[in-house]
């Protein structure tokens, strides 16, 4: 009967918390970023789940996968739960992380400030395009893929970017796995087939307007 | 005891279906597309479910707040279920939409493939950088923000992107509610306050970042 993928039972691929949990952890912890910045310092499920759209049944469901964090009469302090969530997450320790594509894409995401505040610095930058290798990009040396392999185990790298035209991603995917990467991020609007080692989470922006399309035809509706 | 955000009573604000099923929609279209190119005519609940992670259950749960698609002995006919996906998301007729920002990542999403291929056509970009006024990118010519108000109307656009720095996304922001858009897709890492008449969609790319973090620190613990 209960078929939901928010169902601890349904051994998702990356171990018994569901996918959507752990997206809504990322939601939590930029709210709780949020308070703190505004000054406060503690919180409540209930004021988490207003801001977020969502029930402070359902905050306290999804923190209670991973511990018990709230003080009676107090709520949650929010620098703490900050830091269980990031530790929760893995952003505890800060990610070196490869750019791969040093078109416009590739350069926008390399001063898109939101990466650094929340531990991932993009510490190599790499391009097959000769004329792009040895330009500096935000204060980086673009490199030739040649360089891949050394640089990640120089560096320890285990995240990368993928921000390739759709034609290019599944070779230099390829690359990134021979390289020893673990995890890869991919903005190419294309399906990777990789090994099972490898974690992988696609963007496709369109999702998010065609969320936004919904949005807007159904609040015209009901107006 | 359920308080999910997918429960159908929980009341989302975008109306009686849950904000995750809308998203799972998505999901479901595209791999209904990728099907279709691959020479698909049919699938079941099962294999649109087993690709993306989902019970088959959830897949049959999701497309009942909509109607009945599926046939007896047969299936799900690919082609009728993502015409009637695109129905429900309001992406069976075009959009034109408005590039706030020709920077990189402007320059970027003008070139996104994903978008067009799913009814978005940016069909007019606007930077307040007089340098940039006039210039043509992807076969765009750039336009002041003093021309928003009546390029919206006489191009009928409702939606935007907002892909500007920061500490101008609000402005923006507001003179595009003055502009009567009716759907924003905002990229600026900050929050952004609207009237209750237009929707928004924010887009945190540090938020697939930490969830790759999160898969990739698993799947070590777990081997």
């Amino acid at each position: 009967m209960n078929g939901k993928s928010e169902n601890p039972s349904d051994g998702g691929r990356d171990g018994p918390v569901p996918k959507a949990v752990v997206s809504r952890l990322s939601l939590y912890l930029r709210e709780l970023q949020h308070l703190v910045r505004d000054g406060h310092e503690t919180t409540s499920s209930t004021q988490l789940g207003n801001v977020l759209g969502f029930t402070d049944a359902q905050v306290r469901k999804d923190l209670a996968y991973f511990g018990q964090f709230g003080y009676p009469g107090i709520g949650y302090r929010c620098e703490e739960l900050i830091q269980a969530i990031k530790q929760i997450l893995g952003t505890n320790q800060p990610w070196p992380v490869a750019m791969i594509g040093a078109g416009n894409l590739g350069r926008a995401l390399l001063r898109y400030k939101g990466f650094v505040q929340q531990g991932f610095r993009i510490v190599a930058v790499f391009d097959n395009d000769p004329d792009k290798a040895g330009q500096e990009i935000e204060g980086r040396a673009v490199e030739p893929l040649e360089r891949l392999a050394e640089v990640v185990r120089e560096q320890g790298i285990r995240l990368a970017i993928l921000a390739v035209p759709a034609p290019a991603a599944q070779e230099v995917a390829d690359m990134l796995v021979e390289a020893g990467i673990d995890g890869l991020l991919n903005f190419a609007p294309v399906t990777i087939a990789l090994p099972g080692t490898v974690s992988t989470v696609g963007v496709d922006l369109a999702i998010e307007l065609e969320q936004l399309a919904f949005a807007v035809v159904n609040r015209k509706k009901s107006s």
